[in-house]
Formats: structure tokens, C-alpha cells, sequence
């Protein structure tokens, strides 16, 4: 068995054998097989695919790459949640306290946003003092402490990972469903978890575009979960706009506290109660949907979610006077309103082109060590179906680059379209799949 | 213009421009491209294939990473042959003596023996002392002198082919019509040529199995040189058995030394009279083919090709007794003979198969700095068509490695296929192309 056969059986497009993969996979890590040589298999996968027994045995592959999280002492259930990145999504921020608020452990190993995406990690350092990294010990700890954890991917779990990821970030690579399904569920499974609930954004600020890839990707992860042995739920959702109204790094933080206060923008309230409600159902610490659906809303009136939130901050570092006092925050040196220039309605945004934008006044990055800027981003004054009248403001950008207006200005304004005829505003849980 | 979005483009089936092609190659040689992002590209292109103008503009980008050999000074025309590899195809090594004895310049850049295919320079280092490598300034020299040099491809003449073929060759895209016209053209090119002969072998010794695979290379390989205005003619010829009687280096060396003198078989013959009387039309030195066929044959019965061979020997250093005694080289070690189990007729060989036996006996390497021997090999008995009676011998081997006819015997007899019905020998030119 070598790398050149191994490489011209996919690029063939013959089916790979569990021993194949494990070989490749595993002579990767230990250096006999090159970078030069995991990119042309990389490239060939991504053209010939991979069956489901093939993305199973690379999931298994990754995974044995590395330690997994041993949670199985702390008799509590632990469920994480993850989403396939879209433009504004804070769900993490917001769901991990408020699971963990009702009495589930949340052990969640973040990302960090790239390309026209945003990453947990990201959001979370906008807040003073937070500190994303440490040892799986002291990741195990917080997690008996108070139930909830945020950390960055280590090195000890699923090593290859990031390895690979590097590679496919700048062979593009990137949207291969084996691929995808292997990078994420190695990570979650390597977590130590016991359910898990996955959000499968879909549309034009998705990662994945088509319904159909996104339904195609939702059912080979829920089917590795379940080959796994762990309990999965798949959500599909959608991302034809940015969820909530703010994008940018600490915008979102700041959006998270009013959710978590019960003040929340209603499509992400709506999107966080249903997936949360999900992970106490998987959990089995409820019987009806209804039912847990009730008791998240109530946990973000009744402040026990905020609560947990500042718990969190304050047991990774953070500062939580900015939690406790938003509006202390500094904010960017340079504000902008882009401004409705006809009557009519909102009827879509160019999410991607948005996501971009922000990257582009500092909130986001292109390249995986760009720094970026905590206090830079968007904030929406309307969504799709909304009425606008000329001279309304449709979006600010808050920035500390100057000049970046005038060049922005025009592309901003092609993402956001307005027309005469009114239109309903797009469904944003589009379905559930569940073994 | 970056990387990413060039291999993108590619990955996505887009025509890349001609700035984006050089852009590649450019950023590549000089290290700002990394050897996974060249990878990830060949195999897009393994995938997506390339049109005529792409693969134009990427031998005009192989071109221009080196130097290019000037030899417009001697105003004699200089006219190469390349074949695209297969097994005993020892043609170079008396069609450039003879080519040089009728009075053409023939400046020739060979390649060593990979995989199942042999090599000219490894042929042409099996005569003691004979060296392939130079300065530019001494292959002119050579020409000048003496109207002929066989040298390996130099740093200074397509740099950017060296590296990307070794990275090819451990990715499994060599098999890529463009890639291979890049690649062989932009080294005749660099080479300072007039004219070329182009041999495109097919059948299963071939590296392209396919007919219709190999007339698209040959077209593509014909336009490019047209486009850099040289004149170009492209044979099809039969890989369905191994050219003439003997496969090894010195065994090679020694069969080409009896063609000299015009005592070879009459497959390795007709194929050398074919293409030499091509170079001299293309020279514009004769005007009929059957004059120059006539021209050819008489030089390999009257010595002055072998004459030329004999100074060919000494300007690169080896050592013209054993060109002139070929009896007193030294024999491999163990020498054994397939012998025939039933009568019939020889109806085919595996010659892929037989390439590797003989590269499992020595003669060849399976990686890039592998040694070769000089003395292994296989010497046909039979060849397609022949009666064979049980008991003849089909071949015979030679080679100095111990036990390794037991493990071998096998393979062997299922590359060659005796039948009781008699057949055909296959047709050695298949066809000629030109503009």
C-alpha cells in the first residue's frame, strides 16, 4: 500500500478501503506522507466523493489521530451544539449558557472565523480577558464547575484536523461533504459528548449554498453520529440574511446579552429556543418539545441564562463589567448609515457580500493568522419584508479603518435589494432530520 | 490574482487566462506558490483538462522559468526526435547518430527510465565513462563539433518541469494530456530546435493505453509546436509488444550498435529509417521520402552511422571498445530461459508487465534516485505472429539478483499469451501527422 496507489484509486474513482484510509490518514501525521501529497488526494476526493463506509472510516481516522475528552464520570448529560458557520450567527453565545442555565452539560470546542464567516473563539476575545485555550484537565474542570465550557480546538483532539484544514483552506478544497462531515464530527466526537444537535445553514451566506448539498451533508453526519452511537439531531436553517441584526465580533456579543436577557431579535430567540430545546430533549430531561421550548423562554426572562453567562465569562478570564454594561464598551472610531434611496420593501441581501464587508472593515479575516478587529461590523436597521421609505437607514458599518467607506459604499449597496413589490420574509427552520 | 482562486477557477471547469497560467508558474518557481497548492492545481487539471490556449500559455510559462538554447549561429538545421517512453524503444540511440551522419544538427535532451518505461541516459551510462551531463556551452560545443550530443535535461533549460514532474510523479497526475505537451514541449523547445519528430506510443506498453488519448496528445503536441513556429510531424506507433528483441541498458546499447551496422531487427529498423528520413524532409535535405528512406538505410549499411556513434561515444567520455566489441561487456549473472509448453503462435504480450519484470530485475527503477543495473534485462525470442513449438525458448532473462527468477517465473509467463490460432503481427506506424 502506498500514498501514489492510494491517490490514484479515488482519483479513478474506486471506493477506498477502511485499512486505505487509516493508512493515509495515519502516515500523514507521522510525516511519511507530504503535504504535496494529501492535497492531490484532497483534490481527487473532492472531485470523485466518498461513499458513506469511506467518510465513516476517515471520521474514524481523524479521530484516532488524537485523545478524546473523557467525560463519562460526570453522570450528567453532556450535549454540544454546532453550526456550519453563516453571517451573524451568535447561537453558541446565547445556547451554551442557556443549556447549561437548565442543567445540561455544554462541553463545546469552538472555531475561528474565515472567510465571509464569523467564529465563536472570535466573539468571545472581543470580550476583555477572555482566554479561549487551555489543557482538556482544565476544560474538564470548568465543565463540572459550571456546567459549560468554550475552547478553541487543542492540539491533543484530533490533531490531523487541523492539519488538513490548513491545507484544504488554501487548495480549495474546503467544500467537500466527506470532507466536512470528517473534519466536524471527529472534533465533536472526540469531545466526549453523548447527543449532539447540528444546524446546517443553507443559502446564499452559507458555506454551502444548495438545499440539496446541505441535506446531503445533514444526513451523512447524522448517520456517522449514529454509527457512533451517539444520539443527533440535524437542523436545516436558513441563511439568505444574517441572523439577528448584528455582525462583528463584540456586535455580537452585545446581541447575545440582549437575547440572554430576554430582549433578543425574534429570528434568533426563535432559532435559540428550538435548537436548545432540542439538546433537552436529547438529553431526555424533558418529554415534549413544547414543554422544553417553555422552559428556555423562561430561562431568558428569568435571567438564570444571563447568569450562567456571566459565570462563564468570569471562569475563562473575561471581564464581565462589559457584560454587565454593554454600553461601556468603546465603540469604532468611524460610523456609517447606508440609506434607502426609493420606497418599498427589503426583499434580500447578498448574505456572503455582507459576511465579506464586515471582514473587510476589520471584523473577520481572510487568511488563518489575519488579526481581527473586536469593535468593527454591521448592524441591520432592516430585515427581508420590511417597508422602507427613502432616506430610512438600512445598515450602519461601525469601522476603525479609515477611507473604507468610499470603496465599500457601492458593493454594500449592491447586497442589500430593495423593490416595490412587498415579500414575506423568509422561513429560517427549514427542517429537522433525526435518526 | 491568488493562488486560491486560480485553482478554484481550474477546480470549477473555468478557462484560466494566459496572466493567470503564468502567474502560476511564475509564483511557484519562485517559492511563493507552495508544492500542495501546485498539487491541488495538477489535479484539477488531472479532472478538468485544459484547452488548446491554456496549454499554450502553460508551455510558454514552462518555457520562460529557464533558459533557452541559442544555436542559430550553425546554419545547419537542427531537428530533435521525442518519444513519449515505452519498452526497448532504443530508437534515440541510432537515430541520432545516424540523423548526425547525414549531415543534420541534432541537439537532443533525453530523460531517465521511470516505471515500467527505460530511459536513453540510462541506456547511453551503461557504456564505461559515458557522461550525460554538462554545461549548455559544452552540448553547443558537441554539436558543433561533431553534429550530435545526448544530454539530460539541465537546471538551466526548464527549471519549473524538473520540479513539478517529481511532484506529478508522487500524485498520480502524470497522466494528463496537457501536463505531458507542457512538459515535453517546452524542453524541445528551450532545446533551440528547428524541427521535431514526434514518436506517440500506443497499446498497453505505452504510457497512453489509448489510441484516441494518444492522437489528442500528438494534435495538441503538433499545434504548439506550430504555434511557436516550428515545423513538427507526429507518428502513432504500436506499443503492443516491445520494440526490437532486447529490453535492458547495455542489452538496449548493444542491439542499437547491430542496427548501426545494419544487422537489426527489422521492427527497430523500419521505425529508424521512418523517422531519420522524417527529419531529413522536415531539414528540407531531401525532397522525397523515398530518397531520404534510401539515404537512411544506406548510411546503416555503410558504417558512417556507426562512425558517428563511435565519435558520439568519445566526446561524452566512454569508452568506444565495447561499442566496437560489445562481446566483451560483462554478463549479468544468472541468465534463464521461458520456454514455450505447447505449440502455437505467439498472439500478444503484457508489455506494461514486461517493462516491470525487467525493472524488477534491475533495469529500471520505480523511484527517481533508485540505482539502476546496466547488465539486466530480457532478450526476446519470439515476437508476435512467430510459430512456437513446446520446448522453444519464448525469453530469456539476465539479471544479477539471486532467487528472484522463483518469484518471477510466474508473472512472466502470463505476459506472454501463446494460442493455438496464428495472428498478425501488429502494425508498427499507425499514422502520421502533420501540419
Amino acid at each position: 500500500m502506498t500514498a501514489y496507489e492510494i491517490i490514484a484509486k479515488k482519483r479513478d474513482g474506486h471506493t477506498l478501503t477502511t485499512n486505505e484510509i487509516h493508512f493515509f490518514i495515519r502516515e500523514f501525521l507521522m510525516g511519511n506522507i507530504k503535504d504535496y501529497q494529501m492535497t492531490a488526494f484532497l483534490m481527487a476526493v473532492y472531485f470523485r466523493g466518498m461513499n458513506f463506509q469511506e467518510t465513516l472510516s476517515l471520521t474514524e481516522a481523524y479521530l484516532h489521530s488524537g485523545k478524546r475528552l473523557d467525560l463519562s464520570d460526570i453522570p450528567i448529560p453532556k450535549i454540544d451544539k454546532h453550526s456550519t458557520g453563516g453571517v451573524g450567527d451568535k447561537v453558541s453565545l446565547v445556547l451554551a449558557p442557556l443549556a447549561a442555565s437548565l442543567g445540561l452539560l455544554v462541553p463545546m470546542l469552538s472555531g475561528r472565523g474565515l472567510g465571509h464567516t464569523g467564529g465563536t473563539l472570535d466573539k468571545l476575545e472581543s470580550i476583555p480577558g477572555f482566554k479561549v485555550s487551555g489543557t482538556l484537565r482544565q476544560f474538564k474542570k470548568q465543565i463540572r464547575a459550571i456546567g459549560v465550557a468554550i475552547y478553541g480546538q487543542t492540539d491533543e483532539l484530533v490533531p490531523v484536523d487541523r492539519k488538513i484544514y490548513a491545507l484544504r483552506d488554501v487548495t480549495a478544497t474546503v467544500d467537500s461533504i466527506p470532507l466536512i462531515t470528517a473534519s466536524i464530527m471527529s472534533k465533536k466526537l472526540a469531545g466526549g459528548i453523548d447527543g449532539l444537535v447540528l444546524d446546517v445553514k443553507v443559502g446564499n451566506g452559507a458555506v454551502l449554498v444548495e438545499r440539496q448539498q446541505a441535506e446531503i451533508l445533514a444526513r451523512n453526519m447524522l448517520k456517522v453520529g449514529q454509527a457512533f452511537g451517539k444520539k443527533v439531531v440535524v437542523y436545516l436553517t436558513s441563511m439568505e440574511q444574517p441572523l439577528g441584526l448584528k455582525i462583528g465580533n463584540w456586535l455580537e456579543v452585545e446581541e447575545s446579552i440582549e437575547c440572554l436577557q430576554g430582549r433578543g431579535p425574534d429570528d434568533l430567540t426563535e432559532l435559540v429556543v428550538e435548537l436548545t430545546a432540542e439538546m433537552l430533549l436529547l438529553a431526555g430531561m424533558v418529554e415534549k418539545k413544547t414543554e422544553a421550548r417553555r422552559k428556555c423562554r423562561q430561562a431568558l426572562q428569568n435571567g438564570i441564562a444571563f447568569e450562567k453567562m456571566l459565570q462563564l465569562v468570569r471562569a475563562q478570564g473575561g471581564n464581565t463589567q462589559f457584560i454587565l454594561h454593554p454600553e461601556n464598551y468603546p465603540t469604532a472610531s468611524y460610523r456609517k448609515e447606508l440609506k434607502a434611496t426609493a420606497n418599498g420593501y427589503l426583499t434580500g441581501f447578498d448574505t456572503r457580500e455582507i459576511g465579506l464587508i464586515s471582514v473587510a472593515l476589520g471584523a473577520g479575516r481572510m487568511l488563518a493568522n489575519d488579526p481581527v478587529d473586536p469593535r468593527a461590523g454591521i448592524i441591520l436597521h432592516k430585515k427581508i419584508g420590511d417597508p422602507v421609505k427613502t432616506g430610512d437607514t438600512l445598515l450602519e458599518i461601525h469601522t476603525n479603518k479609515t477611507n473604507v467607506w468610499k470603496s465599500i459604499q457601492q458593493q454594500l449597496r449592491s447586497a442589500v435589494n430593495v423593490s416595490a413589490k412587498p415579500i414575506q420574509p423568509p422561513r429560517l427552520i427549514l427542517k429537522r432530520l433525526a435518526s
